[in-house]
């Protein structure tokens, strides 16, 4: 039953998606609303959406900062159906890009900077409230609308449903690599985890000219690294004999992991002035390798997706160099499925849901 | 007694100075020799050697590296007494000043960019061996023989015994806050501890038109930071408050401390790309406080020391702005009180020895 007014009724759109309702994370059919398409607004018809691992953490409160319902999804992308009167990035009928950001202040030093993801009053798809105190819902449903600020223009080369993924594996890999320089030709890249951020690591650090050593516990993926993906190197992190052979040669490190790991042996791989670039977050905190920082002037930073210019910047750099995320495509009443091999890391390498063609428009009073 | 033959004889210089020979610490009169002057060699005549913490750790085996008998000093200023034939850089009569590195490969990448100090192959002046198998001694001794590359020309305008310090603790601070661009003005600058780096930080930052907040456990500091040292705040580590209220208002933060402390305070300091560069090496290893590393794109760096190149940047500027250490001079045979006295940082801000004036020429063979 609808409790909202007939004026409220103008000025919402009525949407459908599959929502989490308790930490089971157990997904089902919602209906909610999304605002009505402003002067500054896109609304997209959602086409593809990836799951992304965060999406699983949040279905199931395992984070703490989950509000129920949820409605998953950050890795979306979608056909423009309907631009505002000062909308000037977007027409009718384009493919847009969402990824996390939905809203910022628009006015800070980050901001004005074109890295909305560092705002302080950056505001989330999933599980957010906008400034005026509505619901932010994600991609797991069948429509969006959002300022064109936070979409992208996705390039006709790119296809649709492998280029979902990037909008945050993608964005989250690239960003670090371009601030901290670690996209130079010739450079030797070690890149930590073979999964979803991994595999995108691999895939743009050989665009960009670089040597890549892709570096893992599971032996069995040594084939896939080098064969499939087009990894120069593989390192088992637990062979000394391998970790001591390759002490001192890395330009800098991508890791993707966020299981706990000792970063010691991944500081000594590094050149003088290297840099070890996280992505991934391992609970607990690991401890700080002091030695090798200071006997080498090598850093570790962090850093958490990227803002929307060089997202852009990003999805055109894989349009024009083809790339996109290894998918397996499911259905929307797969996605429960999904989550539980999601959780054992049985996929290649990331889940993207075919909302277009699966979503199916539950019963409701709309 | 002398076992050299006459041959080996007319190839040394006979030089005498202060060693530790045993755990205990305990410095005493000592001969040795240091090889002759080569054709790219310099020989100073040591007028000032301060004293860095890292020689009572060297001179107590602290570090477990120690070859005795040690003659510690690496913050040497002196006056060349005779240059080798093809030597460019200096005459007789110069004032010279030497620091941590005194023999590196020369060829490699680190050698070439002018980064000794990163070099492989770099031999540090306390405690070393060069290539050629013959030991290195440091500068609580009265002359000194070493390769032109690693001396710097010691600029009329700085006082010789303030300036001695500047070649360990000026170019270990120097060195980061160049590289990692923590030399802007307007930025804001944390510097965490005020003791023989600390101090030495907040004058070069101040120099550079920094905004300087001194950050200690110590609130009885905080006249002296403000006053006489110039920084523009003062905070208490421990004061939650006072933290609170300066969170994400740094640029970078030097870290000088060496004993144990948190990292996570001090990344909640700094903005957005924010820098905390360690210059201390505490142990154990702190834990890597990696959720503001990654919501805020800040990084963790290590240092140590820095280049020749770097370091006659440094004294050239040190002398332009008047930079020298705050310093408390003493006699040789103070030695050992200034090593107790410095065990419990009872010291503003180093201890220099007047070499010239105070070291007694032993009785000897020679």
């Amino acid at each position: 039953m609808s409790t909202v007014t007939a004026a409220e009724e103008q000025n919402v759109v009525h949407a459908y998606g599959w929502a989490a309702r308790d930490p089971s994370g157990f997904l089902s059919p919602f209906h909610f609303t999304r605002r009505a398409n402003g002067d500054n607004d896109i609304t997209i018809k959602i086409l593809y959406c990836g799951i992304c691992h965060t999406d699983l953490h949040l279905a199931k409160d395992e984070i703490g900062m989950t509000n129920y319902p949820l409605v998953p999804g950050h890795e979306i992308v979608g056909e423009v159906t309907q631009v505002g009167s000062k909308v000037t990035k977007f027409k009718t009928g384009d493919k847009a890009g969402v990824g996390c950001n939905v809203s910022s202040c628009g006015e800070c030093e980050n901001c004005e900077q074109g890295f909305e993801n560092y705002c302080p009053e950056v505001r989330l798809i999933f599980n957010g409230q906008f400034p005026d105190g509505s619901r932010s819902f994600g991609g797991y449903s069948d429509k969006l609308v959002i300022n064109e600020r936070y979409a992208v223009l996705i390039p006709d080369e790119l296809p649709l449903d492998g280029a979902a993924p990037l909008l945050c594996a993608g964005i989250t890999i690239y960003s670090p690599m371009r601030y901290f320089g670690l996209d130079k030709c010739g450079q030797h890249l070690g890149v930590v985890g073979l999964g979803g951020l991994g595999h995108v690591t691999v895939k743009f650090a050989k665009a960009f000219g670089m040597k890549v050593t892709v570096i893992s516990t599971s032996p069995s993926k040594e084939k896939e690294a080098l064969e499939r993906l087009g990894a120069d190197a593989f390192l088992v992190s637990h062979d000394q004999n391998q970790l001591e052979a390759a002490m001192g040669t890395m330009d800098g490190i991508m890791d993707t992991v966020s299981a706990p790991h000792s970063l010691l042996p991944l500081a000594g791989l590094l050149k003088t002035n290297g840099k070890l670039i996280l992505v991934g977050a391992p609970v607990p905190d690991p401890e700080l390798p002091v030695f090798p920082l200071l006997t080498g002037r090598k850093l570790i930073a962090g850093s958490a997706n990227g803002g929307m210019k060089e997202t852009q910047e990003m999805v055109d750099f894989a349009a024009k160099h083809k790339i996109t995320a290894d998918i397996e495509v499911i259905s929307m009443d797969y996605v429960n499925t999904a989550f539980q091999r999601l959780a054992k890391n049985d996929v290649k390498y990331r889940f993207v849901i075919d909302i277009a063609n699966t979503l199916r428009r539950p019963q409701s009073t709309h």
